[in-house]
Formats: structure tokens, C-alpha cells, sequence
């Protein structure tokens, strides 16, 4: 249910289009509707508005010791795959991938899919994130799930089917999606298409995916040179880079979102840039599945779009974009032996605005009337996070999902006060065990 | 106050003394008079044992969904400099170091060294954490508020005074601060001499020092090879590496605990290993001021020994061992490019028993019978760690503060289901936001 809130003498800390960050104590930020009508340092105005808006009946929330910020938005997740979690570390990544994860996949049931997509969602929202992008199958099902809990995902559609070992474009499939998604009502899902990697389809076949993608004005959600060993067998088989087959086959736009990127040419880097390519970075799975590290602060100089994902719990092993947002500083202080490059305020922006903003969700991330209320309530009157300091520092290189008190997606609380109104999580483990103990 | 507790059909996870973890379902352990006195399938045994022991007024503590696992010692800390979080962040080391910290330091009082030192032994019994070695001065005041709060410390103590630029060794302070500890009657106290680095003191001050600490039996606490800049100077000084000119002057032993060790020569890893220094690895730190990628695979493979810290809190920003613990892990994956390095048992081994023993701990950092009772509680049932999975993995890669639910040290339950028992957080949030007005 959305309701109407007054958010009263928080520190606010936001993200602006100009990719700098805000820190404004002893502010009011009031909600009406899903979107927020009033921000700034005066209480009367902001009641006025409220008042006008709803006749008074909205709930105050006292800001004593709490942050309200923008939520966070994971730009390359796969989320049914919490049910994986734990279950295969410290392996390389063939025996990983081929070894433990693609044998349980196939045997993978309709509930497993919601129950592990809702699993996801549960964690993501207790770690103040409110949008995900959603590369996985299962289209209908984890999008169903992520409408009940009022949940923002950018769900990748198939559009393409296998026969015979020969793959073709499905029309239909993106047909019937976006009629599904019509009659859900929802403004919360937005549709891209799946093409995978360079690697997954014949070479003929990325000019009609992007024919598919244009015809229909979709996204395109892809991995771009996660590996050393992609980029080896893409210049064998192409003769090019992962980013130049992908964009000579018309699949790189400002509406992609290209995850990884960590292996990348400095003409590879200029293309992403040009093409405004929205690139998702992957610290922790892209550590632990040793890729290597991803230059950022390079691409960050040459003007590619940059975000933040988690990519899936088989290989990361969690979903806290506090965590990811922290490391994607450190990792490019550390590998550029500078420690004021990805400052506080970038990754901030990264997790936040441009997250949204790749995701497809262009009136949301930012703290800014107008705005759709995709907003978290952190408590600093904790150890971890005591005392304050910098406000924006504190969320990035202090603050865990332990400090997040409560989650509102379009104007809706789905965490109040560190319990989760949208999700029935006993539901949820009961089925996800279930889930477990079958794929052993 | 030490309670006698059957801890019941819990998971227990524990590394042993060779250096490798153990999973047990259902399993039982009874604590009395702050000894391990069982662990086994038993609960017959165990309730025999106990009902022994203490007649059978013990508290019988349900593990459903609760993993039992050893406490955290973090090897390398400086416990008061949480008062510092989060003022002085994406800054160049010396900039940070002289234009931020140290001019703070120096207008310390008392409250401060006490107040923040509580501060962080919050945050880390909230994250896991039993004991951790403080390189700070004060250390009557903090020993005191340790002793109180009953938190295992290894305590630096000064052992030198400088006099018009001049430094010598000051016995009278260790005898006085040996005799301090006796008066506690406490064991939750080790003490150690703080010879801070190869480029603080003269050069003929180390061999005095070396002499100080082999007469009174005490371990060294020294920061070792952080940055590249350190060792420039050490080999212009002293035509060495920092490693050789500690050695030299009789500072490496099996009871010397060396800080970062980030840049180190062949060489000076096979000194490490042959003295047997405990190197105290501190990820956050080293890549947050861009001091660069300790090399912890190759040391492991030269039989250095290896332990975990956390650094300060104003270069981390936080006292986070579950992070430590993950990102040492990721780290050695990522720089190596090998998925296997570094292991979840490696580090947990390196994070519990091996950080007790650097912190002259013998007795503690394992379930085993005999041991002291340094006990974690975690409670998987919560979708940052569900479904469990592999229970060491989930410890390592998954879980974090939000699912520490308790913490028992040396038989006290100093975290009880989620609130401190012995830290009265009030008064400690008074008096650290007394002191960020006043260092402002």
C-alpha cells in the first residue's frame, strides 16, 4: 500500500545529475502518492504540501539519528540463483559453471525460480536496494513475484529458442511478455532482451537479435569480457574484441547494460563510451571467481556510463550493494595505487542514479521532487556506524545492511522497521529448503 | 558473569590446529566456568558432564538454524581511532595521516582513549569478535574498560619516552603497567611492545628495544612494509629492506605480530618464515589508502603465518572480521587469478585460531575441549544466508554482523541475543559525540 509519509529532520544524502553527492542535515522530504512532492529544510512546507495533497492523514517519521537515502539499484543480478548459494566455492570457473551450477539449473521447477527469485528479493531489500536487473529465465514467474512485492526489475525476456541445435529469434515470446506485462499494470518491470555473451550463439546469429531488440525497442542485457579466456576464443573464432563483434552486430546502445567489462581494449573502452553503453561492475563475484579487477577509474576518465551489480549468490555469495559499492572503491584505489580515484561520491552515484537509470527507470535514485519515493532509512545510532563523520562516507565505507531500518519502493514501505511487509519469508524458506534438498 | 550453557543440536563449524575446518550437524557443547568441557553428537554426555559440574543449573541454548562457531581475533587494530570515522576519506596518505589524524591525536584526553575504545569493542562483540591486538597508547585506560567490558585485548604498551627529540627506553613503564595487569586479576589481557615501524625511531633505537622486550618476555607489535614509500626510505636509511633491519636489531620472533606487510622481497618472506612472525594481513585498509595488494598466497606457501586485522576505523571505516575474512579471500582469487588461493578454511583459520595466537592467546580460536569458551552464535535462518548451504562457505562469503546473534568470552555472554551485556552504549555514544564536537 502506498502511503503518505513526512519524512521530518533526517540527513538526507543524495545523488544529483551531476553525479555529486548532497549531505543536508535537518531535512524534510515528504511523500504522497509513490512520488516525493517536497524536499528541502522546512517542516511547514512540507506538512502545507502533504495537507493539500492527502487532508493530513500521512505518517511522520522522525529522522533522530537516521539517514534517508536513495535505494539502491543492482544493475546485473540473477536472482533465482540464491538456492545455489554456498553450495560450490573456491573452484575455477569451468568446474564451477559445468561441474556444479548448469547440472542443477536443468532440473530446475517453476517454484524454484519464484521461491529463489523471492529469496533474492528478501535480501536485496534488507540491504536497502529496491531495483535489480534480473538476467535469468523464468521471465513470467520471478516477474509475477516481483510485482506481489512491490519490487522494481528489469526482466530479460528470451526472444529466441534452440532447436535442433540451431537457434532462431522468437517473436512471439517478446509478443506475449509484453502483453503479460500490460495486463500485470505495473510500473515496475520494464522488459530487456537476454543475449547472453559472444560466446553462447553461432556468430550469424547477433544481427537478428539486434534486429529483434530494435524492433521492438528493447534493451539488451549482456556479459562483455568477464574472462581472459572469452576474450581469447572471441579474437579466435572473430578476429575482434567481445565489444566490437557485439557492436558490429548493432547490439551496443545507450539502453544496453553490458556486465563485467573486465578485460577491455582502450578502443574497446571508446566504443562503450560512444555507444553510451551503461557498464554494470562486478567487485566481489569478479574477485572470487578470479576475472581479475575491472579498470574503472580508466573507463570512468573515458566517459563510459558506470554502475554496480552483484551478479548472482552462486558466486558472489551475497546481495549487498553496500558491500559491492565499498569494494568497487577500494578495488580501484588498490589496483591504482591511488586512493582518492572512485571516491565516496562516485561508487554512491553508481549504486544509485545510474543503477536506476540502466534499469531503465529514468524518475528514480535521486532524492529530488519530482521523483518516483524509492527511498531507505538507515540508523547510525549504531557501533558500526558512530560516530557519523561524513554522512556520505559513513554509507559507503561504514554502513551494512545491519543499519537498514526500513525500504520504501514507490511509496510503498516493504521494510518497516526491520520487518519485511511484502514477503512472506517463512513461505519462502520453507520452499527454498525444499528447493535445496532436491537439487543436492 | 560466566554462565554454564549446553549449546544444543547446533552446526558446529571450527577450524584445528591443522589449519583445517570441520562441519558437525547436531552437535552439542557445554561450557562451564568459561572452559569448553564437551563437543560431541551427545547430548547425554554433554547434560552428564555439565550436570557434574554444576549440579544442573545450566542454560540450555536451542541451535536450530544457529551455527556455533569460534570467536573472531582481530591481529591488528587501534581501537580508539573510531572517534576518527568517517572525517577524513579518498584522501592521499599523507594528507590523511598529517593533515587529518595526527593533529586530532593530539588533543586526546582521556574520555577519549576510554570512550572510543568501547565504542569499537561494540562494533566488533556485534561482528564476532572476542579479541582483538589495540597499537595505541593509553593502555591503562583501555586494559581497564577491556577488563570491564570483558573483551580479550593483546595491549601495546609505550616502553619509551622521546625527550627533546631524543627516544630511550622507559623500564619503569613496563614494570609499572606488568604490575597494573596484576592488580586486575584478569586473563583477558595480554601485554606487547609497540616499536611502531622502521622509520619513526633513530636507527641505532631498534637494538635497545630488542633488548627491552627479550627482558621482560614481551611480544612486538610493528607495522612493516604498508607502503612503497617505506621501504624506499628504509633501503636510502639503512641499505635494507624494513624486514632486514627489524631482524637485524633482534625484533623478529614467534611472538612478533608485523602489520601489512604489503611489499615484501623474497627474501624477507623466508625471514618472516624462518622467526616465525605472525603476519597480520589488513585488506580494507591497504586497498582503501591505495597502500597496494599484500601478497598472501606466496607467504602461505613460504610458511609465513598468517593472521587477520582490521586496521583503525578511520582507514577501513569499519571493524568488520566477516569482511576481512571475505575480501583477504578475494583478493588473493583476484591478484593470483586463481579461483582455489586462499580458501574459505584458510581463512577462517587465519581469522580465529592463528589471530588468537599472534595475540598470545593459546588456550582460545577453536571448539575443542580444554579450550576457553570464545563462542559466536549465528542464526542462518535469514535470506542473507539461506538456504545454508556449505557452512563454512556461508560463514565466510555470506554471513556478516546482521547475523551474529550472540557472543560468549571466556564463558560470559558479552552479546546476548542480539544486546551488549557488559557495554553501556548510552554512555558511550554520549561520550564519543562529546569528543567528535570537541576534535572537530
Amino acid at each position: 500500500m502506498k502511503k503518505s509519509v513526512l519524512f521530518s529532520d533526517f540527513t538526507i544524502v543524495t545523488s544529483h545529475d551531476d553525479g555529486k553527492a548532497t549531505i543536508s542535515e535537518h531535512s524534510y522530504c515528504a511523500v504522497h502518492d509513490g512520488k516525493i512532492e517536497y524536499v528541502g529544510s522546512s517542516k511547514e512546507d512540507a506538512v502545507k504540501i502533504l495537507t493539500n495533497l492527502c487532508g493530513g492523514s500521512f505518517e511522520e517519521y522522525d529522522g533522530k539519528n537516521r539517514i534517508l537515502a536513495p535505494t539502491f539499484a543492482n544493475a546485473h543480478a540473477h536472482t533465482p540463483m540464491s538456492i545455489f548459494r554456498n553450495i560450490a566455492d573456491d573452484l575455477a570457473l569451468q568446474d564451477w559453471l559445468f561441474g556444479q551450477i548448469i547440472p542443477r539449473e536443468d532440473r530446475m521447477i517453476a517454484e524454484d525460480f519464484e521461491y529463489g527469485h523471492l529469496l533474492t528479493l528478501a535480501e536485496m531489500i534488507e540491504s536497502g536496494t529496491a531495483c535489480a536487473a534480473n538476467m535469468y529465465d523464468g521471465a513470467r514467474i520471478t516477474t509475477k513475484a516481483s510485482v506481489d512485492a512491490g519490487f522494481r526489475v528489469q526482466q530479460t525476456i528470451m526472444g529466441k529458442k534452440c532447436e535442433d541445435g540451431k537457434w532462431s529469434v522468437d517473436r512471439d515470446d517478446v509478443v506475449d511478455f509484453q502483453a503479460f506485462l500490460k495486463e500485470t499494470g505495473s510500473a515496475l518491470i520494464t522488459p530487456s532482451l537476454l543475449v547472453h555473451s559472444v560466446y553462447l550463439y553461432p556468430g550469424d546469429f547477433y544481427v537478428p537479435l539486434a534486429e529483434l531488440a530494435k524492433e521492438f525497442n528493447l534493451p539488451v542485457s549482456v556479459h562483455i569480457s568477464e574472462t581472459l579466456v572469452e576474450n581469447e576464443n572471441c579474437l579466435k573464432d572473430y578476429g575482434c574484441t567481445p565489444v566490437e563483434k557485439l557492436d558490429a552486430s548493432g547490439l551496443l546502445n545507450e539502453h544496453t547494460v553490458a556486465a563485467h567489462c573486465v578485460h577491455l581494449t582502450a578502443k574497446d573502452r571508446s566504443i562503450l563510451a560512444n555507444r553510451k553503453v551503461w557498464v554494470a561492475h562486478n567487485p566481489s563475484s569478479n574477485m572470487k571467481l578470479a576475472s581479475g579487477f575491472a579498470d574503472m577509474p580508466e573507463m570512468q576518465k573515458d566517459g563510459v556510463r558506470l554502475c554496480i551489480g552483484t551478479d548472482g549468490a552462486a558466486s558472489n555469495n551475497n546481495q549487498d550493494m553496500f558491500m559491492e559499492m565499498r569494494l568497487a572503491s577500494f578495488m580501484a584505489k588498490g589496483t591504482k595505487l591511488d586512493p582518492t580515484v572512485l571516491n565516496a561520491s562516485d561508487v554512491f552515484h553508481m549504486a544509485t542514479r545510474n543503477g536506476y537509470l540502466a534499469c531503465g527507470f529514468e524518475d528514480c535514485g535521486l532524492i529530488e521532487e519530482g521523483m518516483r519515493a524509492d527511498l531507505q532509512i538507515i540508523d547510525y545510532d549504531c557501533p558500526q556506524m558512530w560516530p557519523l563523520g561524513n554522512a556520505l562516507s559513513a554509507l559507503v565505507y561504514s554502513c551494512g545492511p545491519k543499519c537498514v531500518e526500513s525500504v520504501m519502493i514507490d511509496g510503498q514501505f516493504v521494510l518497516y522497521r526491520h520487518e519485511l511487509t511484502t514477503i512472506d519469508m517463512e513461505k519462502v524458506t520453507y520452499f527454498t529448503r525444499k528447493t535445496m534438498e532436491r537439487l543436492k
